[in-house]
């Protein structure tokens, strides 16, 4: 037990869910392989993660030297907004850094592919969160044959220097994909479909993607494969408590290995003091 | 009682809180003009008024039309980083925009004072926050004589034009002066000299400014007086509950008014349920 008096799961969650042999096949989207097991006791954890990470998120800010980045990546309806709110949303918004990235607009599309990735980093001392990212752009190309496979080749080079800079400048990557079935997919397109207060987050043209089911998967084993020199961690995510759970202690374990220190004042303390209680200028 | 069940305040709170007449002596930053006379009150108030306003920002969000922008000002300790962390953080991140201004950089400098505050306004569909703003802009070059009083009219005459512009392309603002009384500055700055966590937050610069307290009481009251084309209102904010308290309200009953409605959908519904229960790709 630690100070926040909440669980420590025997092994790391990093540990459990680093993608090592990338196939996704053998990997069950409703899986539980570390941690609770039951939707009561991930609430009750995350309550205690949240309360740790908002210290820890806060001494990050403090300290000013270093980011990190949660990368998210998934199928549609795999969860990428919902763990923006219910995990990002555990700390203070003042040091978090929102971005969501969707079909490249024509500005976009005259640069290069990572021109609109590098603007929108997080500064030192924030937490980031990417809703899709550069790798759309080694997924869709390839489903859809939009470049060659020399090309695609390049693109996963230029990702693994790109994410070896990014650690180089003190950005601390963790890369998720989140994996559900394809009948858990069926289900929240329904869901939004019957529900009014979702109907506007349903696109037609997520039913042509999801008839690329396969390709899809094809492209994901190939992008996992090829850009982990950052790694990977696969997120069983048909249950949303337990992605949502699963990716706060990704978080916590981040943060903790990297122990942000509030820094030390720059001025003389006792000298301060004295200006504001011996010699306040209001007084 | 609405649906959310919890209080209605008997006068707005913007009514209550308006500046009509600027004269900042007759304030009272401990007072509670208006709502809950507890803290244990406030809280139980700021959970629902939580829920209400998730509600409603993500309807401004799917709508994705119109924006809402919380300006807070007020001198250092009056709680701006607070309100950003107690009432920005009710909402879901990923609708949120949080921007802090310091002291202009080198690159800002060599622009309009207004071309940094431009670059950052909130997109549609989001609610934006400024921990400080374009007003900066009228305080400081004032206190510190660093433009003439015929610049500074000028600048009063282009914050009321900009705010309109705004206003007209569907941005909504909520400008909050945060009063605070100097003694209560006092103890805050002290328990940042006092705390290893906060020591930070705390600047030498600060006791400088603290010096010039009434100065920049009259700076904020000719700007408020001259830019109020945009109402403003003053949160007495010696009491941290009572400042998150009215803001949260401030929001709710801004966001109530523009009753943003989740769009309908732009497909056919029945067409695309059947898509995915009879043809589903997938089967």
């Amino acid at each position: 037990m630690n100070r926040y008096g909440h669980m420590m799961a025997k092994k790391s969650v990093r540990d459990a869910l680093r993608l090592d042999e990338v196939d996704l096949s053998t990997l069950d989207p409703a899986g539980r392989p570390v941690g609770p097991q039951s939707k009561k006791e991930a609430a009750e954890d995350l309550v205690a993660t949240g309360a740790e990470l908002d210290d820890l998120q806060e001494a990050l800010y403090a300290e000013n030297s270093r980011a990190v980045l949660l990368v998210l990546q998934g199928m549609d309806t795999s969860g990428k907004g919902g763990v923006v709110r219910h995990v990002m949303g555990l700390v203070n918004p003042q040091g978090v850094r929102i971005a969501s990235f969707k079909k490249p607009t024509a500005a976009e599309l005259r640069h290069h592919y990572l021109w609109r990735i590098r603007r929108v980093l997080p500064e030192k001392g924030r937490l980031g969160a990417f809703d899709r990212s550069h790798y759309e752009d080694v997924l869709v190309p390839k489903v859809e044959r939009l470049i060659t496979a020399a090309e695609l080749r390049t693109r996963y080079k230029e990702i693994n220097t790109f994410e070896r800079e990014l650690a180089d400048s003190g950005i601390t990557l963790i890369k998720c994909f989140l994996h559900i079935s394809p009948e858990v997919q069926k289900e929240r397109l329904l869901a939004r479909l019957d529900d009014p207060r979702k109907n506007w987050k349903y696109n037609p043209a997520d039913i042509d993607v999801r008839s690329k089911w396969s390709k899809y998967q094809g492209a994901y084993t190939q992008a996992l494969k090829n850009c982990r020199d950052t790694p990977w961690y696969a997120i069983p995510s048909d249950r949303k408590w337990y992605r949502n759970w699963t990716i706060s202690r990704l978080l916590l374990e981040t943060l903790r290995e990297m122990d942000p220190k509030f820094p030390p004042p720059a001025y003389d303390l006792e000298a301060e003091k004295a200006r504001l209680v011996n010699n306040d200028p209001l007084r």
